[in-house]
Formats: structure tokens, C-alpha cells, sequence
């Protein structure tokens, strides 16, 4: 039975689903018109290591694999369920699943409590029953479904989200939607991630169940959230706070204004409620908020790179001038302070650099772009002060690769021996230095395609660390 | 000479520079160390139709082309000369422009005012009195050239910059910095441009210039601006309100804080002054502003594909909630009205979509999805209410391709029809959608990757209408 339980008993009761031994796809066809076919494409998609049942009575075969005419014929142990069956047929085989033992289910059949359709309640109600009685979880009604990269595990309707590297984000929506803009964003960046999910109606996973989970996921090193209304405010603010104390959560709260949030009431059929109230909540609880998509992934991503500076004296470094004036500006708005460097970094610079740069924070490397030693010595000697907290460092594809040179060694070194936060803008026509930002990912120096998202992200980790800050003096 | 003219006569004496007949690159050089190596690089990788003529005493040829000893033995009258010589021998080159008859260079040769060099204001005045007596236009000195892409000419020290698109929004920025994160973020996006200049230290070109020339261009339909600090206020402003009543110009104004605006006074030697008061008097000027890099491109981008619509009654549409939610949020955020639809389209969404949907505004396509004919139904619809005065529409590529088609003609068709303005969030993973993308581009619905970007293009287009109708109802 799936029921109110402590923190770590529920957080044991999403193993099975996201890193299931076997796995039945309910409602396969053979038809691109259906649901179910794309379910079994974004299944075989995924390189999947564990069992795989897909049920159809129609079909002997679909794709090459064998299929069962029922979940009851499967001679196996179930442990995740994806059902795309019509809304008609939900119950009976959520009694199947019952039956069968299945510990968690992905239910992308839609039409409960989401629309203007008539019944929609008690349509949600009799399914959380079952759920809840066979102790099964549900991750939906009403979602695309969810990825569990790390486990090759594609439980959803499209099977391009397979394409999405493997990393250490988890992301949480309440919209399939959000899910997929940032889909081609991550594979065109190469942002990896481990969990995409999409809460969907919630009958028996809200976010406070997942955040719980989330806490004890280990591929899970940062999380991001997506939340259109939260029907139980404070479950979901205890989880959040629980899970900043051990990872970052970074929130986009969605239905700022009015129409939006009686569109976000009619779409997940949960009040939006008070932008204000919820944003304010998420910061008390130790949530980092962010304003769009873009900087939510950003965000995440730095958070789940790079460990949280110490203060917000930050220091930025531009290849070229005007990037570090757009660097500065948000790291100011942000709250982040421009930090004067000390007397023996002053002068290192300016004995380092010719009078033509710019030696002051923020430093500009231009007239010096083409000594990929002189800016590594630069940016070492920057990190290293001791009025440096963080670093926004600014890189752009200019010239050629004959003529400038990243300094990527000198960063990687300079970042492990002072274990002082970085992100990077770093952009580039396509293919120019994608072995260079390579090797710096795998060294986690979190790259960003803007300077204002590179000093977006830099504000996240700066955040943090005064969410971390917070929690050891004050625990509770 | 270059001096003091009306705006058709400042607009005249540009044509040379962005369209010449022929071109000096003086300084060009055989070593990938040298800037004129890139200048050279460049110039070879533009497709340029015109006459060109490297200079170098110590060559006879570079990259395969005859080099000349100097200027003045190049058996040709010469429009443009791209400069890349070390600064001390930047007179005596631009003495010989003088005597050549030259009519614009692009001086990218740096040293002059920008930084902490002794001497660099006079440096700076003596070029300027040279270029103003032979009437030389110069744009630089200190920058990393221009692009007229609708000229295949690349005056640049980066050759990749020949890589974007030609199209119609042409950029002034006073960063290169700037210039070069538009650079790949265009290329991959596939968005077009005309002109992209990096004035530099402004010696006889500054933006009002430049402004009074692009009012003047054919291949010019909308304007972005990058500024730091502005020269001439009065003149800037008052060239930006005579291009606003031709065509749009959106403004990125740096230097909002104070360690910025610091920064920005020793980029390029100007007081990047005081952020309200620019925006404030771009905003009275008729030209919009925009809050950062990636809102510049994609409400340029907006404006150089639609027309302005008449009102601020918007309608979203979405192919999943959660996008029309985030879309609803940012046009309301940005002072645009979610309209209430006519009763008539009221009652004709009714009749087209199930219960599931959500038909009112903003409209969820999601479970008509895979019907594109319905969908598109439903486009037109919208389109035609007359409480309608502009539309976001948000798609992602969910599924498969079997499974959900873009509406294409329908949007192409309605917008046509109605003459409305729609801006279109379309995102997908590499490869899928390009060709439906670039049927809608070529039939001008400038698409977006986030409904974010969609939101704040189509809100820039909003702003563009109210302009317009104020400049009509007060000339000046």
C-alpha cells in the first residue's frame, strides 16, 4: 500500500521504477497513429539492459520481440508498468497490474482530471484507490512519461528524449511540454541529465514523493523544477528544504500573472495559487528560483558541475571587453559583488598583461588573446586571490583556431587547485572547439552559450552556497 | 571631406564601404599569428564578387591571389581599404588612402583611445582629422571589422562570420564581443542577417551615422543595437527616431550597474552613462529594449519578418499546456493582452475540439495533436477573431514525425489571410523539423526556440505597432 511514510520509505519505493529488472509496455501497437507504438519506439530506443514484455493480444511480435497477449502471461516478475492503453480500459488493467505484483507504473493515458471532461475526478480518484491499495506507484495519469537516462530506461511517448546525454541533472515538470523544449536544447548543448519526468496529474507522486526520491538518487547531483500549481504546499516546501540540504533545487514557477495561472488551474487541474506566496516559499525553503527555461537548465547544470563558492565576490574574465561588461551587469543584478582584487593580484596583472588590456576587474584578455599561457597565468592568478570567491569567464570563437587558443589546461588546473566555482561562456560556430569544451565538461567547467546565462548560473552556485550556509547554522 | 551633412548625404557616403566595387586589404600577411592573416582569411571565405587587392611589400602572392607592394601601385581605383597594419604605421596608410582617393576603410588596427595607453587621445584625434580631410568614412579603429552578408563581404578578422545566414536584420554593436556570441548562436539557428559592424572607437562613424545609412538600405528591415556608452546623445537619438519611423530598432543597452558601466567607459572610451535615462529616452525615440543578448536576435529576427500588429490582444497557442502557460505569462509580463475570444470563435472552438482540450485562450492543441488539418482548422480560426490582433503559437517536437505534422500550410495561409502578426516557439532535435522550419521562415513566421523567445519577439512587434501609430499621429 502506497500511504504517507517517512522520507526514506518512500524514496525505497521509486527504486523499482526508475531502475527496473523488467518492465511490461501495456498497450504496444503496431500503429504510428497510437500511443502505444511510440511508447515501444522510445523504449527500444533507449538500450534498455533488463527484461522488456510488451503486452498486445493482437500481436505475437512487434518490433522483433516477443509479445504477451496479457501482463498475466508473462512468465516474469513485473516491476515497471508503461501503460498507454485508452482511458477506457485503464481500470482493468491497473487491476491487472494489481494482480500481477507490478511495483510502479508510468500511465501516459490521459482524460482524468486535467480537461473540461465530465467524471475527470472520479475517474482520478478510483485510480489513486487501486494505486494505493496494491501499493503501486504512479508517476502520471496524463504525462509523456519519464527518462531515466542513467539506467538507458525511455519510458515515455517520444523516443528522441533517448538522444539526451547521460549526466547528473534530474528535472521535474508538471509539463510534458517544458520536458520537451528543453529535450533539443540539452542535445544540441550536450547538457547530460538522469531523470526527466513528468508528474502529470499526480495520483500518487506529487513533487514531495519525487524530491524524496531525488535525496537519495545518487546519479541525481542537482535538481531542477518545473511547477505550474502544487496542490500540497507544504509536503512539497518540507521535501524541497530536506533535499537542498543534500543537493541544489533550482525552481521555474510558471502562472506569474493572471491568465496564465487559471490556464496552469485548467491544465493539471491544481490551483497555480500566488506566484509571490510560492516563490517567496521556495527561497525560505532553500530553492533557487529562476525566471525561464533557459536559465533553469543553466542553473542545474553548473549546480550540478561545480561545488558552491564560499562568498559572492566574483571575478570576471572576458576574451573581449564587451562580454565582460555583460558578465558584470548580471552578476550584479543577481546580487554577486565585483570584487576589487588584492594588492599582489593587481599587481601581478599589471606586470603580466601590456597597458592596452583592461588589468582591473572585470579583465579583459583581448590584447593578449593570442597567448593561450599568458591568459591561463591570468585567469590562474585571478582564481587564486584571495578577495575571489567565483569566477565568470567569458570565451568566444574569434579569429581562427590557428590564432586563439583556450587556455583549457591552465583553467582545469587553476579550477582543481583552488576548488573555487567557474562557469564559462564558450561559444563557437558548429564543430570549431567542441574537443575543447569537451575535455573542459569532463572536467566539470560548466560551459553556456551567453555571458548573461554563464553569470545567470554563476549567481545559482553563489546562492547556494549561502543555502548551504543557512542550513548548518540553522538545521531546522 | 567627412563632416557635418544632412542624413541622405551621411547615408550616400557609406555606399562605398558596404558595397564596393573594390577593395585594398592592407597589411595582409602569410603568418596565422598576424591579424592580417585573418583580414586575408576572411576576406577569401565572403564569396566576394568585387576586386580585391592584397597589400604587402613582401609578397607577390597570398592565398593565391597577386599582392601589391603598396596603396599606390594598385592599378585600380579603390572603394574600400581594410586596415590590419601594426598602430605606428597606421598614418602613414591612411595618408596614402588620402592620396588614393579612397572613400571607406575598416580600421581594425587597435591602440588608439580604448585603453590605458599614454598618448591614445591624440592618436585618436590625428586619425580622425586625416580621414575627415580625404572624406574617408573609417569604421574602427579597434574593432573587428563589419560583414555586409548581402554583399558577400567579409571585412573582418574572423572568417566563420561568413557562415550566417544573409537576411534582413542588420546589427551595430559597439562590441565585437557581442557581434561574435550572435555569430554561432545565428549560425545554428539558421537566422539571417545583413550588415554586422563592430564600430569600435568611432573616430567619423558613430551610431547615429550608421543609423542614418541603414535607414537608407534596401536589405535592411530591422535594426539591432549593442550599446555601451553613447558620444552624442542628442545626434543618436535623434538618427534612431528618424530609422524608428522607417523601420524597427531594438536596443541591448550594457552598463546597467556600476562596476559595468565602469568597465564600459574603459572598453571604448566613452561614459556608458547613467542606464535609465538611455532607456528611457531609446523608448521615447521609438526604439525598444531588450534585456539581453539572446531577446536582441529574436525580437530583431521578429521584426524583420512580420508586420506590426495593430493592438495588444493576444492569443496563445499551444501544442502542449505547459508551453501556452509560460507563453501566456511572458506576453502579460510584457504588457500584452490575453484576449478573450469573440463569442463566435468561442462557439467554433467549441464545435472543433473535444472536451480534453483547452479551448480558450490559451488554446491547448494537445489531444487534436496528430491532427493537422484540425489543428490548423483551429490556427485559422483564432487568426480570424477580431478580438485577435496577434497570435504565439508554440510547438515541439513530441513523439514522431508519424505521429505529429506541423501545420505548415495552415499557418502559412492564415497569417496570410488575416495579415495578423505570429511568432512561432519551434524546437526539436537536430535534423527533424529543418524542413518544415524552413518553409515557414521562407514564408516569413519567424520561429523560436523557447516560448519565452517566441513571447518577447512577438511583444517587440507589439511595441513596434504602438510606435508607428504614434509616430503617424505626432510626425516628430
Amino acid at each position: 500500500m502506497v500511504a504517507e511514510h517517512d522520507s526514506s520509505t518512500i524514496a525505497e519505493s521509486f527504486k523499482p521504477l526508475f531502475y527496473p529488472g523488467s518492465v511490461a509496455l501495456i498497450g504496444v501497437s503496431s500503429s504510428s497513429k497510437k500511443m502505444g507504438y511510440h511508447v515501444l519506439q522510445s523504449f527500444m530506443s533507449s538500450g534498455f539492459k533488463g527484461r522488456v514484455y510488451p503486452v498486445n493480444p493482437k500481436h505475437r511480435e512487434l518490433a522483433g520481440i516477443r509479445t504477451y497477449p496479457s501482463l498475466e502471461s508473462i512468465p516474469d516478475k513485473i516491476d515497471l508498468a508503461v501503460i498507454a492503453v485508452p482511458q477506457s480500459a485503464i481500470f482493468d488493467v491497473m487491476e491487472d497490474c494489481a494482480k500481477k505484483g507490478v511495483k510502479g507504473a508510468v500511465v501516459i493515458t490521459a482524460g482524468f482530471r486535467e480537461a473540461e471532461i465530465e467524471g475527470g475526478e472520479e475517474f482520478h480518484k478510483r485510480l489513486a484507490e487501486i494505486a494505493n491499495q496494491a501499493g503501486i506507484r504512479i508517476i502520471g495519469p496524463n504525462t509523456f512519461g519519464m527518462v531515466n537516462l542513467s539506467a538507458n530506461l525511455n519510458a515515455s511517448f517520444t523516443p528522441a528524449l533517448s538522444m539526451i546525454k547521460k549526466g547528473n541533472i534530474s528535472l521535474v515538470s508538471q509539463s510534458g511540454g517544458v520536458c520537451h523544449v528543453v529535450m533539443p536544447y540539452a542535445i544540441k548543448e550536450g547538457i547530460g541529465f538522469s531523470k526527466i519526468i513528468g508528474l502529470g496529474n499526480r495520483v500518487n507522486t506529487d513533487f514531495h514523493d519525487i524530491l524524496h526520491y531525488l535525496a537519495s538518487d545518487d546519479e541525481t547531483k542537482s535538481v531542477a523544477l518545473y511547477v505550474e500549481g502544487i496542490d500540497a504546499p507544504r509536503k512539497m516546501m518540507e521535501a524541497a528544504k530536506q533535499l537542498a540540504k543534500i543537493k541544489p533545487v533550482v525552481a521555474y514557477k510558471a502562472g506569474k500573472f493572471r491568465k496564465a495561472d487559471r490556464a496552469a488551474k485548467s491544465h493539471t487541474g491544481s490551483l497555480a495559487g500566488k506566484y509571490e506566496l510560492y516563490t517567496s516559499a521556495f527561497r525560505q525553503y532553500g530553492v533557487i528560483v529562476v525566471e525561464d527555461v533557459l536559465e533553469l537548465v543553466s542553473s542545474a547544470k553548473a549546480l550540478a558541475f561545480q561545488p558552491p563558492p564560499e562568498g559572492r565576490r566574483v571575478a570576471v574574465i572576458s576574451l573581449v571587453a564587451g562580454l565582460g561588461i555583460i558578465s558584470a551587469d548580471f552578476c550584479e543584478k543577481k546580487g554577486l559583488i565585483l570584487t576589487e582584487f588584492s594588492e599582489e593580484t593587481q599587481k601581478k596583472l599589471f606586470d603580466l598583461m601590456p597597458p592596452y588590456t583592461i588589468r582591473t576587474n572585470p579583465v579583459d584578455l583581448g590584447y593578449v588573446a593570442n597567448d593561450p599561457d599568458l591568459c591561463g597565468e591570468v585567469i590562474r592568478t585571478v582564481l587564486h586571490d584571495e578577495n575571489v570567491d567565483a569566477v565568470a569567464l567569458n570565451y568566444i570563437y574569434s579569429w581562427s583556431e590557428d590564432f586563439l587558443e583556450l587556455p583549457v589546461k591552465h583553467i582545469i588546473e587553476a579550477q582543481k587547485e583552488t576548488r573555487k566555482s567557474v562557469t564559462m561562456c564558450l561559444n563557437y560556430p558548429p564543430g570549431f572547439w567542441d574537443e575543447e569544451r569537451s575535455t573542459l565538461e569532463k572536467n566539470l567547467i560548466p560551459t553556456f552559450p551567453t555571458p548573461e546565462l554563464a553569470a545567470k548560473a554563476l549567481a545559482a552556485l553563489v546562492e547556494y552556497g549561502y543555502i548551504k550556509e543557512k542550513f548548518q547554522k540553522c538545521p531546522d
